[in-house]
């Protein structure tokens, strides 16, 4: 099984400032970290980010054929980009939203994410765990036995 | 570790009628399902569930001081029963909220959750997954090591 | 042929006053008076009632594989309630709407049926006549014949 | 006792197509059918049609002293035509709301009639027996009996 | 000086019920006074009305070059008619809008008028006399002099 | 017959700006008008303005039992200021609503009067001349014979 | 005299929990204190509370015939409960809407309460005290004097 | 203790007009009452009040450092003053709504107060007991014992 | 290939006026040239107008059958008639929507087109050509060979 | 060059309370200092403030013909009253907005100013700084070189 | 003639997936089909593509004084793009925006195109054809003689 | 000091065209301009600008620890991109809005920045001033004294 991580715009400021919310672990050191969890569940991760929404569409686009589930954190795109959502549903891949807090507490504009609907399911509000959920979930039968 | 898993309304109807969507279990089923996947991780799972908002409400206020953290599927009343919420935020119980299939691609009434700013987090749309994934959440410093 | 009647909220009320608007039938001599009709049609009605809408999910649930239709007066839950709209869209039995009064030439919120998408038709502001004509709907090749 | 039916815009499509959906049944063979219902229960059926707003209009002013109830299916004029809304006011006719199919379920467009207010009461998805029970709720003392 | 009086839906209803309310004054009596009013005044009225939207076009269309002014009541289209909006801007024969009652304070879909932004001015509420008013102010100078 | 004319805010730059739009004349100049045209009619005009809410509302209250109608221009008051027509609906003097130019063919938050629904009827685009149709239409049985 | 006290959903928590903020008196204790302020002012008290929705309806239901007012804090059933704002309606037995601190400062759903039309009167942020203005106001003819 | 009473925009009217529904008693008489009701209690009242909003502003800033508290009925600035809102949050003088009648209970645009989240409280539909009440809220060690 | 063009409200003005705007055109000129860039086509061209709401439904209804394709120049009608809607998609004959100006640049109450989602697709702001576009698209084949 | 100042609705409570967030500068602290400030550029500042809608109007009006520039500072006026957004577009004297505090951070409601788009440009956050940065705006050909 | 070809996000897909639904050609593919459509008519035809909302307004600024005109398929972003909205505004060449499929006829957030207002027209549903009929549209005198 | 002057999308069409509006100087020019204006205060102005989004963000996370201020145009983004807010919420670099005419005087969905709220300030309409005014912001105590 082979997984696409794909991160959004701001995520890259993970782990840079306010440790005591967000924990010390930088971008780079989750994406090393579920490439690990991957690897003893024999599912390959493979990890890419950026800020620019069509860099995300084209992340999205490639994994056609290629992968066997995307997950996805889109960051503030997630309320807006009717192109993130229009890519997912173009490709055959199933999708996993992500976020890392309960972005459905904060500002009204936050209330709905416009690509859940076109995303197999979402997981907010676990922290990093919630990748984790997301890869266990596409591998689940090993963890249900 | 010990946590409580409401079932709200209509929740009784799983495994009763189209198993070819939601498969055969039915609800005793994926209690007794829940509790075992509690019992290997050293967590005990108690479940409970009602059709009615007022019961639901009782359900949660009962978990405080009792629980560690609540599991819940409101059902329908995840879109309009500001009682239930109130009911989370008076408890000082954390609580998962939960949904089988992605209820945020139905009707548009259903694109809002009243529920999930009270909680720390959401899972929506990973079939009876989302449940177990709620407990690996609630104990999960033992699946990340 | 058999069907269920259920009455909702605030319905156990006719009767009791305004003789002068709805007449002095109370809620019981209503359903005596359909049972008798049905009598007369060879279908059996039976009926039951509620204040509290998970009681009135409960009906619905119940109906599935024991009623051939069922003839629902929701009272005040129409405008609102998720719940019964989600009971009536689980269970296979064709359901049709009752309103004794025209409810929708009062307030704003009374406006829409949350409930009408769901069921077979609806019935309004035609008085106790409303529920017989939804008996000889769901038996009506007699009457037409 | 003497009823005017109204059927406006469309309604002379029923039977030219889709057959499986809406019956073979022509416009003049329904109209034929509910004056034949009629007659049986001692009830003048007048049957009138169009597409033109203006005529409907025309046709419920008309009826004022001479019918003793309007059966009226406005078609898609029942969203939007706050005209025959005040023509029904207008006449102390009393009216009854008809349509053939749930219309209410359909676009969020139609979720509201703009006519229902001014008429005694509404039927809707019950097919062509709904012209049928609004005769009968006229006569029904017959009915009842 | 030449003025056209045009008349829309249901306003062929005045004088008919009601005359406790509209006074006795149909409106081919309402016509006449009209018509006696200009002639005092060296002003020739000409009226017409439809309750059909695409006729009170029509009439509206017909003043181009031909009329000096258009009084028009527009009855219920006045909320709704984008179309007669259009052949008001279209004409460039200036338009007063004329509401015998004041219909801004009835349901609130009536308290827009979608035809007042192409009139010159609009004059509601003070019974037939607001069409003299119309009058007066098209001739107006002979008025203030 | 005694009316009192209230101008409301921003009425005193008539005639001090833009003369080719509004004429030359001054408030005071369009009150003696006012006055004048009143006493060919046997009616006394009392003309009072105000840029400020609560002394309109004070005007409007001391009609009571001293006027026989108000004739109001509030200005962009009309818009928003409850105030006013609360003090409109508690004295039992009828109101006529003026507005100089056609407030309705502007801004979007200028298309509903909210003082409109507790007048007797309303007048604009007319220009000066509307106040004097209202003066005719409280004296206007003089007019009409 | 004789007054009802209805408390709803999520009252049952008080005392229980916050002290600091809500004090430390239970529901069974406010009642008590509520019911011996009654004695004081020859006014019989009696108290019920629930959690579930229709239970509400039904001691409201219950009331009439039986109790001079009515004194409710619904709770979060404050701003969606058609049902019981219909038993309020339904029942002859005047009430007075009650709530502890000032909801109408929350969240944007809790700024209009759906029971108040159909109240007397309603009290909100004055804590306990707001029962006691109640009671006085049911009896207050002892308090002026 | 020392309590400000701020009457707003039509206040002035009680007592003058429909004294079949507002009671005989005028401002003064009101204002009267609560200084002697605050006399049996050792609280000194003061009464102010105007028709302009902006002396409601300067009235509610003159209590600062000089009142306990102020008991405010705004009329109609209540649903659109965001400057007496301001007002009352700049001062730190605790402030109770006060409502005669159940004026949420009438047009929609008044259903929700925009001072109310400011305020400590709000009472309704109580009639001139309300005020009282209020004074009793902030004196009510007293009331209590 | 034979194709049905239906120009509504307003149109018949077409080259009536503003020549200087919509060219010298009148509408039976368009229509002859439409015929004409038909004919080198191999394309039978007829031509239908009104004004009328309804009529324009009869010239839908009645191409079921007859014609190849509908060319529907609706007017305001586009903005609202759910009628029109309705007749499009009741009769089996693909239909494309034609504007000559581009509609959706101009007021708010323009800028959605009622008609469009049930139509093939549309074809705004082009002019004359948009007609002829429409006619290259049915018969396209040849064009793009 | 001479400038007019304007200060609205509770701008009078500037320094008076809350010197750790406002400072201690108060109103006239404030005048002074950017009287100062305008000596300092040879441009004469004059400073006016009321708390009442309708002076902020008179004080617009008057700077007609008198002033090269209004700095105004409406509070919370600025968000609701048409009133002085109609004296500034009335008058042809250039307008700055000011807002000492970031207004548009707070509630929904102030997001929005309806003066803004009659005004030359707005201002907002920059404390004290903001009214200097507007002098050198109308003043800034002497800041650039 | 020169035109530019501008095909937004997603637009890279075509062809490559659904090939029973968008036909078997790919974006390249269209590409030079369009180019060899303009050689036939001496017009010179350059296609450009991106995901990037940002380049896509490169490529539109990049235009001006360089291409007669613009044909824009921006995909997703022609609901949301301000930012393309005010590129095609700056620019002075006349752009025509096609969709392949009646965008308009799926989600309700899809139902306005935000460019539209600064196109000189709109052609949406007519498949690849529609670019076609963009080109004849710039060409056309060659169409129509 | 040092300041990050950051130009979103269609700022580099400043000076390419309409000159008579924008005037003559291009985006170079200007920021030449304000590394001298910087120059003269002793403040470094670095200068980047960029037509998509992503990168605008990327510029603004790199502006954390390394500048004191950022100066942010972003364009149309400022009315949707959350991205380009959640950015400058997550540096803890003080950020000032600038926008060279009165957006906020143009279309509907100009009227809100939804930048505004985590900016320290906002400025809008003072042309290239603008950028000045928010450099002598940052360095004001220069300029006061």
């Amino acid at each position: 099984m082979k997984l696409l991580v794909v991160n959004g715009v701001n995520m890259n400021m993970l782990g840079v400032r306010e440790p005591e919310i967000y924990g010390t672990q930088t971008l780079p050191d989750i994406e090393e970290e579920l490439r690990e969890y991957g690897r003893q569940r024999d599912c390959l991760i493979e990890c890419v980010s950026s800020n620019i929404e069509g860099e995300l569409v084209d992340f999205i686009q490639s994994a056609m054929g290629r992968y066997d589930g995307i997950i996805l954190n889109a960051g503030a795109y997630t309320h807006y980009s009717i192109a993130i959502r229009d890519a997912i549903a173009a490709v055959s891949v199933p999708t996993v939203e992500i976020h890392i807090s309960n972005v459905f507490a904060r500002d009204f504009f936050r209330s709905v994410s416009i690509i859940a609907p076109v995303c197999v399911g979402s997981i907010s509000g676990l922290g990093i765990y919630g990748y984790k959920a997301a890869i266990d979930f596409f591998t689940h039968s090993e963890v249900v036995n």
